[in-house]
């Protein structure tokens, strides 16, 4: 079994709490959070140790790995202490917010051999990862064009936004990832476009955009869209296309379940969408935390690693560059 | 050119004027109905002889062959007289609501090589056909199981429901036609049984059914299930499924156009049903022009035939009188 | 904590046992099984006791409730002896084969207020439900056809086919207290024929059927169909539909995940059908479980009762009857 | 009736003489071709005159109108002659490959109040008309994003290709007007990027490319995306989506049958999409020839004008700058 302590335990480390206790292979080890009140109440209610400071976390022997869950900021700092202590992390995107400061993370754990994995849970959905398949056992033959849709279903509370780097490193970054993950090969240029137009006053307050297009490419000529906006009011719309020589898989939408109503007002409606991250990947969340188990276990390099995490925030720096200066910007130009 | 000339031009007799005129290797031979403001107007429209009676009609040396779209009466004597002149014959459905006189119609008529077709339109919707050729060359393997779903839009007035035979013998029947069609097999079996829900009191007094549910089996063993009901609010359905041993095929239902749209109030909802019989199965009926006119031309015998039209009588004989007694019906019980 | 013990733990009582672990609010009280070893593997797995005899588990104060899962023969003395313990108990259908044993149960238990609960499953299946609400809610208007489709992806061993009581009372059984369930309205009539297509010897040999087709009705005139067979290759068919005065609801299957594929050999092609009813049915039975801590927890009936078992044998008995004498059987007529 | 000749009969010619055949407000007045023979085997086979040259079908009196599909370097003399002789004129798409001599076309025919309507047939399609309406009548709220997918069956023969004025002129050009016909606001920016991934060889030889992505965005920050390429194996891929402030329409593929196949390789397939865009777009060319006889009867200007040719070429042009020069260009820069 292995033992992991939780960093952070607000809503998503609280998720993934209760997908390592719920996990055959897997023991929470305890918690930590700077807000004592949450800790409190999660120790008590999954009945685990509260750990005192995240020091506490990496120095103690009965903990074996560590999930970072806590503020974004502290990310980075949180993921050098515990490889320092030779803790195998998983740690949620992003590593930062500052490349430079990715970057210096990156310098200082170089050389190490703890497992380090980043949290971009959407490649483990299994429909995304269906594609995902059919691009690499060639199902769908050389992949031409992939086309991804990612609509949050409402715009997050305006202190939230403000805080959040903007959509291109908050919300497109999840994009980037997943865009990487489908296309198997390094993007070069990166061409961004942000418009105004769900909650403009927001956006001009914040110099940010809440509806962006982004076109990527790589080397052999490879296409990727990704289409986002901050609010989409039929629901959390989250779907990946391929395009290929040989074909075209998409992963589709998920409903709350497999009704389809036919009344006078409209034939064969669905069911409404997801409409909430944690329940629309609750799968994809629980197979991370596998994921990250058997990667320690079986000594391996986990799937998605801290060069993922900064690899995405790169492209990130591309688009905000191209949307600004209306230009295809070179993935050499960043970092 | 084949010559067809049109016998009653109401709703459905105009429709197969028009479709007579558009294609390519048929053209209209002129008009008749015994309401002669009806032919006036469509002879006018089309610019086409208008016929002073049946007869002139069936004596005429410009007319190749006739289309019989009167009422229901009079078809089985129209049908004869055509026969007799040597007319190859389209008819409408059904030849007469009365079992006997079809089969007196079929002792007149015995012997004769003019080609006669039936009008079951839906034998020539390409979707249906699919999963009849599915059957055929083996797609889904043996074929086991057949479900046939036809609901109409709406009641039809009440005058019409009055004079229409009951609902066996006016709306089942084409599904009685649709069944022989997939299962490629004689039924042996008929069960039905029938609820009065959409007008109770209507069905009261014409001692008449608007909810039935029929299964036929054949002498193999395959089964087949028809639903049926007067009204579906969401439009008219028609949906035929056939699972074998190899797999399923299904008709779905088609809409006005291919839009999905998505909103607050549901997710991936279609465009409304095709909600007229004419609409829906307006491909149908050039196919079936089609049909008859290659037919007559290749002198060989139309794909539904007059046998066809006594078959489907006879199930819906048996249909009625298992609903009454309460028991499965062997056909050969029926005339 | 609700403490349950799980008596049988052959597939579907390790799987029940997994998911009570997995309960926030119940815990895995202990296990027993005839067969020692699959008892013994599961205790130590879980870490949990394992019982010596069924005996001890009623007599137990560490245990609160009852989950039976024992093979079928065993199930009602053993629902009799949990009942007498005062333990309220789950236990998987069907109650018994034999409808008077069933009615014997019925009488030693009466008067109990002890809570029983029976698996039938497919109830808590959230597209099933969601066609059960709409029913109930209005949405669909009157009810007037339901139409169930269930079939297995494959033929269960011949072993097993032998001693399951005939196709009526082991598979349709599901699909009977699915009518129930959807229609809310007790059924009064029984029609249904039978073949034998996927396995002609097996089911010669047995007396059996593989591919029927059933037609229920209410007093009120609701009609429902059911449709069985052994064997769909392409998967684990179960598809609920209900028609009423103001629309349509249908639970439609369930895929592997969300991908669709279109290549040169098909357009918009879903990833497989989900292929076994443990994984089909994961987040009912899931469900199911906590219907049961539910109802235990508050002192509630259970959402399906022992009563609930006994219709749906019933309505196998007039299955039976009527598919050997060609004719609609009474409800009224049987027990 | 209107008396509509038709310039050019070719592939697409000829299905627009049939088309004005089975009109009901129109007459085929006659054909003309450069290639004899062509002209000969139509006006024969429909029955109509053969002009021996352009300036004939201008000069008669028996010509109410005409439609252009001759080669792409004559639509715009032929266009102009036609205004000068005061015949309406439906021409086909482009009006010309140059910008420039569409500019002087322009300025030659400023003025006049002869009807000239521009063969964009995919405004209407019904699937991407119920879009655009579904924008117009607020059913989405604020259009926010959209989305073009557009890929042909197969790559078009090589002198084909040589000839198309590159991939942005011949085929994203009627997605630039299917982007303006659904945007509803003059796009102001153009951000163009090309592959050369299905045909490397011959792209590399005519300077083009077989795979692009376009970005368009309009004033007020509306988004566009188009994807293109040569050849989708699984058919024509023909898909609008429109996103906006309420809710999410798309006009889906069209496949030809409403057939749904499940087997052991996949589940609920679709039947193959319609392949040629003269089947696929069978029921616009319709409706293009009825919009425009509706127009020239009624007095009123077309739905697609000389304009809307001009704007889809210029927008073209600025497509080819961006995707040469790497960077967003601003539609004021063109012509």
């Amino acid at each position: 079994m292995l033992r992991i302590a939780v960093l952070g335990v607000g809503r998503i480390g609280r998720m993934h709490a209760e997908n390592i206790v719920a996990h055959p292979r897997a023991t929470l080890a305890g918690v930590f959070d700077v807000y004592e009140p949450s800790a409190k109440e999660i120790a008590e209610k999954l009945d685990v140790t509260r750990f005192e400071s995240a020091e506490a976390v990496f120095a103690s022997p009965e903990v074996d790995a560590v999930l970072i869950a806590t503020s974004t900021p502290t990310h980075a700092d949180l993921l050098e202490k515990a490889v320092a202590a030779g803790k195998p992390v998983l740690c949620e995107k992003p590593i930062d917010l500052s490349l430079d400061r990715v970057n210096a993370c990156a310098t200082k754990i170089a050389g190490s051999s703890v497992p380090i994995m980043l949290g971009f849970v959407r490649r483990f959905d299994s429909g995304h990862r269906a594609v995902r398949n059919a691009v690499e056992n060639g199902t769908i033959g050389d992949l031409h064009q992939v086309v991804i849709t990612s609509r949050d279903p409402g715009m997050a509370p305006a202190a939230y936004i403000e805080m959040s780097g903007g959509i291109f490193r908050d919300m497109t970054i999840h994009d980037f990832d997943m865009a990487r993950f489908i296309l198997g090969e390094e993007i070069t240029q990166v061409s961004a476009t942000g418009s105004r137009l769900v909650d403009p006053a927001l956006m001009e307050k914040c110099d940010d955009y809440d509806t962006v297009t982004v076109v990527l490419k790589t080397a052999s000529g490879k296409q990727c869209t990704i289409g986002n906006s901050r609010r989409a009011v039929y629901g959390y719309d989250q779907r990946v296309e391929a395009f290929g020589s040989a074909g075209m898989a998409i992963s589709e939408n998920r409903t709350l379940n497999h009704l389809r109503l036919h009344t006078e007002d409209g034939t064969d409606r669905a069911a409404p969408l997801m409409n909430f991250f944690i329940d629309r990947y609750a799968d994809a969340f629980a197979a991370e935390i596998s994921a990250f188990v058997d990667a320690v276990e079986q000594g391996k390099a986990p799937e998605v690693g801290f060069e993922d995490g900064r690899q995405a925030l790169l492209l990130a720096e591309a688009a905000i560059r191209s949307a600004a200066e209306g230009r295809t910007v070179n993935t050499s130009e960043i970092g």
